[in-house]
């Protein structure tokens, strides 16, 4: 119960991913108030979230405790809470069940992926960004090579022993890698009836190419390397339709088990409550200092805002280094907002981009050289492991990853199902 | 599509714990073909699962996938189905799905906790047996500190900072000095409304002491050792009622969020199908061979069969050593079976028993000796470390577990919720 000659000015950092834990790293310390406000209680390192996927990597290794990570800082408070709308004009977040106001806020509560209107098709082709999606998909990829092992039924076996993953951005060619990659190494001696290694993986996109985002040369390479993964690629083609049975793809009826979205972003809905343009994507359009017009105390960072880079006149896309980078900007701007000064234009740093296929196969674009194959995948590897390092600071952890990632032998295949379902939970 | 002069008799083993899973082992390339089926496609290291409930570790850390384990076994097949039922005349194991015959089976399907008659208990107080147990435990402990930080109502608060535990037994003893340590440590500095360190662990217990099965100077022990860590132990009280505000205790109410029941277990109903007499928890009573009468062919062991040791006229305990033990000796029946000889009397080895309190906390009771403190937790440590990397057989989960173990920064403190709970499972 101090009291304080002049209050700190409070910051509302909505969401701890990338950009939000960013922020608030950068505001610990300093002379605000911090509330951190997330609907989980971790950080999720989500570049590797395809390796609990498809079993490589266990839950608690790409995710870390915000409280843990924040701990350290006493002017930061870290709520469990979901974020239903934001007032601008009342200054106020309102989650379920409180609501908290704020001097500055810094909303940065990402995407999620969009079906096009069908919604339907969610559960039937789970798309990969959450923790919980990441052990549906690893169950029902388990479950379908255990179907396929007990049933003499030849069609259902082969429709088991079929993935289709819709999408071929940089997380469906690392879906499709990956598994092609438990197919026909990991879990090639553990059947007894099916040899898993005959698995088919397919992987469908709309474009003319894999890896729209990155140089012809790589989504060139990238389709080599899949194919040496004997992953079929078919481009130029849409999903008309997914079932239970499997998916329709330009009218060709491919009967699959296992059916993964891959194709499309949405953002969170808490950006369209704020009053102000958004675009297609439902992407907050921010101004070149990241706020939102009128509201300087307000910035959009990360996936949930649109920022048009003045060098191409695109918009950034939605990675994790346009998150950090934005959110370490964002926290800069509200120490210059404290000291009356004004924010600041945002320039993002383009270091590169890199998607991994496989064991010693990726694709890098460091703008100025493009490389793929074994050196792609070395420095993919580097940049991952300095990253979790960082983030998680534990050694063991680390060893853990790399001797997992090196051996093919991957302990985190299990299948768990929901906590008996007519539990009511007690939160 | 080879053929063999004579067909080798099937094995059937119905369950991949402890005693399951070694006698697999010990068919592992005999002349017999094996069959062994789980509903889940891991083994669990269970002695461990109230560290993953606490937080301490993963769950990958304490299960191996049985096909990763058995592999190598070109006489083995894996089956994941739930058995319903045996029909002893015909040689019939009954799946959901599916119909098995066998010439020997090994029945090993365990037990699950026993509410006594109130089975609307369970969802407010779930039990510990399961991975998806040991989850929801996890979660709700978690949540029930997120929840006291955002409050401000503070008997909701104090409420939700006060963890009951039902049942002194080994799990009752270690859950209650696991979450008495991550409040008073782990989690300590993580809050900035509560102090978790001044959480209240109760354990309630109808008995005259803590551990009724081990001697009465190691009960006294571990009494002793759990007032170190502040848990309020309480003897000789019944809980009376469990609702979703408390538990009702000889008529004094205790106000908690968080319950946890390890107070009874009943057997597997699959024990009951086989129409021969079971005692009062639902344990098939087995012969001095471990066989079931009139049938040689059928073996029960672990925690589904009542074996009454000839020395002390009591039945075995549920646990481990005695599963594995069984286990080893069903197979060995077996290959005499198949020789024509007899199956042979079992004999249990009793090399003693702990049971854990925290850190460099427990009770050893080796027979001849008994000790407690950090000498019995040393031991403790000692030979689950061996167990571990036994089954594992993984150097570097058991340095990530040691490393955890040993520092308080338990990194597996993970919130998951279920999949969207609308989502209509694909299997």
């Amino acid at each position: 119960m101090e009291t304080q000659s002049a209050p700190q000015p409070h910051v509302i950092i909505v969401g701890g991913g990338f950009g939000g834990l960013e922020a608030a790293k950068k505001l610990g310390g300093k002379p605000v108030r911090v509330t951190v406000i997330d609907r989980t209680n971790y950080h999720l390192f989500q570049p590797l979230l395809y390796q609990v996927a498809t079993a490589a990597l266990s839950p608690a290794d790409i995710a870390a405790p915000i409280r843990g990570v924040l701990g350290k800082f006493d002017n930061i408070e870290v709520i469990l809470g979901e974020v239903q709308s934001v007032d601008v004009e009342a200054h106020l977040v309102r989650t379920l069940d409180r609501s908290f106001t704020y001097d500055y806020l810094i909303l940065a509560t990402g995407s999620r992926h969009s079906y096009f209107g069908h919604e339907e098709w969610e559960k039937l082709a789970p798309g990969l960004k959450s923790l919980e999606d990441a052990i549906e998909i690893r169950r029902r990829i388990l479950m379908a090579f255990e179907f396929a092992e007990k049933t003499d039924d030849l069609a259902a076996r082969a429709a088991a022993m079929t993935f289709v993953i819709i999408g071929g951005g940089p997380t469906g060619v690392e879906l499709a890698g990956a598994i092609a990659e438990i197919a026909r190494e990991t879990l090639a001696k553990d059947f007894r009836n099916i040899d898993p290694s005959k698995a088919r993986v397919i992987l469908v996109d709309g474009g003319d190419r894999l890896l729209a985002a990155f140089p012809e040369d790589l989504s060139a390479s990238a389709l080599r390397q899949l194919e040496d993964l004997r992953v079929e690629v078919r481009l130029r083609v849409h999903a008309d339709n997914v079932t239970e049975e499997g998916v329709q793809v330009d009218g060709n009826f491919i009967p699959c088990r296992v059916k993964i979205w891959a194709a499309g972003n949405t953002s969170s809905f808490v950006g369209k409550t704020l009053g102000v343009p958004v675009d297609r994507a439902g992407r907050v359009i921010v101004q070149d200092d990241l706020t939102i017009p009128g509201h300087p105390e307000v910035q959009v960072i990360g996936d949930l805002s649109e920022f048009t880079s003045p060098k191409t006149g695109q918009p950034l896309p939605g990675v994790s280094p346009v998150a950090i980078q934005q959110g370490h900007h964002a926290a800069r701007n509200i120490l210059c907002m404290i000291n009356d000064a004004k924010p600041q234009r945002f320039h993002y740093w383009d270091k590169g981009s890199m998607a991994t296929i496989g064991r010693n196969k990726a694709v890098a674009d460091l703008n100025f050289i493009h490389f793929s194959g074994f050196p792609a995948w070395l420095s993919w590897l580097f940049i991952h492991v300095i990253y979790l390092v960082g983030f998680r600071n534990r050694i063991a952890v680390l060893l853990q990853w790399a001797w997992a990632y090196v051996t093919f032998n991957k302990g985190a295949r299990l299948i768990t199902r929901n906590f008996q379902a007519e539990h009511r939970p007690v939160a």
